[in-house]
């Protein structure tokens, strides 16, 4: 009997933290035949090398898209889409899978959701039905319109995608696998993971303490991206602290964050703060556990960052409404309200850990249900 | 001041026919800009070239885009939409317009969904919240996840927006401007509709009875399509009457049963169907008023037939879960059922009409809306 | 150690027949690997459905790409090269072939061209340094200008390469693979051969005389199609022979001469015509040597037809400049023209073999070539 | 009476300089309309914003396309070409040029000659007949077959395109509009000019002698990029000079170049190399006017500065076999070599001007032919 065969799709280094567990559970199912399919911005050096980082990890990647239109406006968001699609279907085509597996909600994701939902696959989606800001907020609940089987990552998430008018049977309750890595990573040294990694700037002492920062652009507020990073830069120098800074990802208005981090490098010659292109997730997690406050509008700061129980600074609009931990204070794009989020942060020190996202198996989880249930390509809106 | 500029895309015949009030009056607007767009089979001969009927109609088209990919398979739906996205996001970037108007649930609608919600264009959505089969189901409701503005054509589908966690104050319940033209259309003969038209097939006779049959595949179950149009062959054959048969849309199945279609036509020299492929929106609503019974799968059996109070059998699951009116007898692909069903009809005859899908102002309406409804990007889920 | 891998690329039934030979030997010899993609119109029942025959002919097919961009007009040729590009290259990544084989002179040819060569990847070209007209014209020295391997089939084009600037130790005079099939082909009868091919139209009476017609657009005069197609039409029925006539290709224009033949048959219901969608290249050959005349303007009435002594009418400017046998009669698209020339060879009947397109082993030769020639992706002008 | 209707593509900030005074006698010509397309990395922020720079001259810009496919590897060129083949092919359809004008050799031109050949629009190709390494030697020549006028800037290349098989009724020998440019430049000085960019590293000194560095990765030996680019940094350091640097092109290879820069500028804190992203056309004749020498692999090193009469030292393959003055050293990719031709040429000083590309009018010669040439789309081969 033909096995059932299950394909995922990477289309950035968050999307991997966040199906990693579950692709590699797929790996080691003998009764499953796994693809792994990697594009957009996780094929490039400039983005961190996912492909690279994956092989390392021993995934088999069946094939590397090139679909990432170069530019800072929203019209290279739309067009990597539709281009994505044109890779992406040909492909489906060539290894025809039972199930897609798409993960979230960046933009790219809803053209994997068009090309499998097209084709008549059966699409399975993670991290349905959470609420934030952004075009994230309307790429995952459509994504979800499309999708077949659902893996929400919390319990409110199941709520909304069932009043969203989706079958329950088709809802899996399975936490979010980045917590899987969350979990099972073992304990690392600064010290040690800073000496894997090369990236510009302030040599970051691993003994003392400091900040870890992520901030993406906003898709719908592109234009200001510039200056609501500097805000944050603004915080983050007053603090005094050394600082981790993390290159923003593929968004509308990510050049603008870039080209503004480069500016600050060059005109603060004393600045502490020390740009990575990329961490390995494992990596990402022990400099969570370590860092004395996580700041910026990563979904990192809100999920990882509960079950780690990291004192956590979200800022601007990007995270708006999504669930989250006891751990996090969310401040507006202005440096002394961030500034004052901080301070109180450290103040405070680490949380108990938190348990919304899920207690460490999701991956597992995830590839139980895939390999088991019934598959249908025919939707139906729920009244409820 | 810079003029509101509204801008309507259209993909096809079926979507010209539910959207074309609304185009005339934005057009009509003198503190308007307004745009329109055609692509996909609305700009191919062998789909009825409605770009050219839009010309004649008055509407000013912008673009014309070429982006149907050939191919009977899922696939090319897929790659269609991909191009699309291609083609649409560059134009958007050239006209900048202020709104996108999408129309009900087409595949390719999706691509428009996405090239302007990602460009922070706001997106008005009509015919959303229905309830259908095939890919057209899914297709609605992400394009409604997408959409800042919505235009419901029935009071049920508001009521499922609204469960869609879609804020009330972009919800205008405002009919389907398909049922302007059903009711605006001036009274013409059959037989100098007729006249107008070519096809292929035999001779109608104007005063005598006769079927309409539109039938288009079911993307869901595209390998089916050539079994499904055979039921409805042999039902329609076995009436004894002539018919008017249109040929069937873009959607993956249609080559096959386009195929079946003229291979009937070979081994039935005594066939009494007449195959056509278009005819304008206003003489199609002739045929309706003058049919016996509308026979398949196409809305337009539900919508413009409830209002023209047409006798209607609704075959397979294309439109399944579809709210209709009583004009509608809705069967399973199956030739004795089907061949049921028509007999039930001729016997009842013409039904009084029905404003489930509005009064036929609904053009006017959607453009009031557009030019004074406060703009706005950025989406947010509404728990219920 | 790695073997040597050749990739042929296929994008109609013409391409096929003329590098057939070529894959099967390729195919056979265990010291090769051997990648076939198929594309374009040679992937769509509409166009022979020629990936199946290539399958039932043994052909191992890696990759069926979907990239034929609908509609009449020469932007749809444009497009789909675009497109074309766009999933070669992604293939070409994947299975990163040594050596890419691209046939002749179709518009899609180019895109194979740009693929391979600007991948780095050696590509050898078949059929260069001939002179005719259309875009094909264009496409074929621009194809020969990025190849690094040139299998001209005349010494004429091999003169013709010379001039270009090729390097002498680049080419390879090798004949046309379309001569091994019409060397090789056993003898059938033209009723079983008909057996096996639906069409609509006048039945063929296989014992009596017939003529064989294929004519495609001239995309550089592509708006005078229906006038190119109805002079042929004229003439052919004037014979008052039956005729075994061949649907067009796919090139701007086809649309035009599709619709007029169909036209043709609804108001000539006493036509001797019948019509066929395609026939494999053996089945081809041997209606090729039963005709009593060739007409039209494909190359088999010039490549072929010269090898098999059949008298041939070549019409209009597509072949105009092509080197040919003594077979070929050339006219203007004029029908009484083309009448004059199909009575005069009617008159003459079957002529001598003629071996300007070589003696039948040209598949062969060019995988021995292949195999064994030292492969370099930097080309340089070579002055005279 | 209609206008002739001529319209530019720009891909890139070297195509700008190379036909900004034909672009600018065509729009001030009554008797024309003049449309100006930008596409790839000239509407890009990172490759120098051209397109704010043409503004800012001048130019009309009728379309932007966002075209550029991110990525190191080869398959980036190629998907880009196909992207631009989609884009320009819509742009063409929708503004309908009798004449489109595509610039020499980079690797986005074979696209842009692909549309217009395939469209029927007469296409003018400039600087095709030249003679080099890369890719850029097998698109020029495919360029100059699917042109249907050639401006050729040499009288060797207007015998390349004569034995290339070329109408000499279509050939015009007019020079190369770059030097238009630097011809007409007012000269202003380096600090001033400097005053302008900001870029990254050592503070030139204005009143001090300066190298002027500008290579680019050579396509066909891709994976070499990075050693290539360390042999001309050793050399450059070793002068003891300050040099002025420009970033690379977008071609294969480039992310690798600019990573070593980086990389560089980290490691060599004491470096007198400043790094800019471009420079106006103007701005940069200025530079040439004043340095000492002109080192690496772009064509400016041959072109303008044979007019300029500054010392060159070209590196590498890239330009290999390209006609030069006798300002020019040539040498292989090696530290010492580089250096060696660095210490020659400026021991050397100035040399006399040279004018095998052309005299300064170049730009209005070709408005002027392409104002009064019949124009013509079928082409045909030139037996010699």
């Amino acid at each position: 009997m033909k096995k059932r065969h299950i394909c995922f799709v990477v289309y950035s280094r968050a999307n991997y933290a966040r199906i990693k567990t579950a692709i590699l559970a797929s790996q080691c199912d003998p009764e499953l035949t796994t693809s792994v399919i990697v594009g957009a911005s996780a094929v490039l050096y400039k983005y961190g090398n996912v492909s690279q980082l994956m092989r390392s990890d021993g995934v088999n990647i069946s094939a590397e898209l090139y679909n990432a239109v170069e530019g800072d406006l929203p019209v290279s968001m739309a067009k990597t889409t539709g281009l994505g699609i044109l890779d992406l279907s040909q492909e489906f085509l060539r290894i025809t899978p039972d199930v897609v597996v798409t993960v979230a909600d960046r933009f790219e994701t809803l053209g994997t959701a068009i090309a499998a939902s097209y084709m008549n696959i059966t699409l399975a989606h993670t991290q349905g039905g959470e609420i934030t800001g952004s075009i994230d907020e309307s790429v995952r609940h459509a994504c979800s319109k499309l999708a077949h089987i659902h893996f929400p990552a919390t319990s409110e998430a199941k709520e909304v995608l069932l009043q969203m008018g989706e079958d329950e049977n088709t809802i899996f309750l399975v936490g979010c696998p980045a917590i899987d890595l969350a979990k099972d990573t073992p304990f690392e040294n600064v010290s040690t993971i800073l000496e894997r990694y090369s990236g510009v700037g302030f040599e970051i002492n691993p003994n003392e303490p400091f900040l870890l920062v992520s901030q993406h652009p906003v898709t719908t507020e592109h234009l200001n991206s510039r200056d609501q990073i500097n805000e944050t830069l603004i915080a983050v120098e007053k603090t005094g602290l050394q600082a981790i800074w993390l290159w923003p990802n593929i968004d509308s208005g990510s050049d603008a964050i870039s080209k503004k981090l480069r500016e600050h490098r060059e005109t603060h010659p004393d600045s502490k703060i020390h740009f990575y292109r990329n961490f390995s997730a494992e990596d990402y997690v022990n400099l969570m556990r370590n860092t004395s406050c996580i700041i910026g509008n990563s979904s990192s700061g809100i999920r990882e960052s509960s079950f780690l129980g990291v004192p956590s600074v979200v800022v601007g609009n990007r995270q708006q409404g999504r669930q989250h931990g006891r751990n996090v204070i969310s401040v507006a794009n202005d440096s002394n309200l961030i500034l004052g989020a901080i301070e109180e942060q450290l103040n405070h020190g680490k949380y108990e850990a938190d348990y919304i996202f899920g207690s460490g198996d999701s991956g597992k989880q995830i590839v139980k249900v895939l390999k088991n249930i019934e598959l249908n390509v025919q939707k139906k809106f729920k009244r409820r």
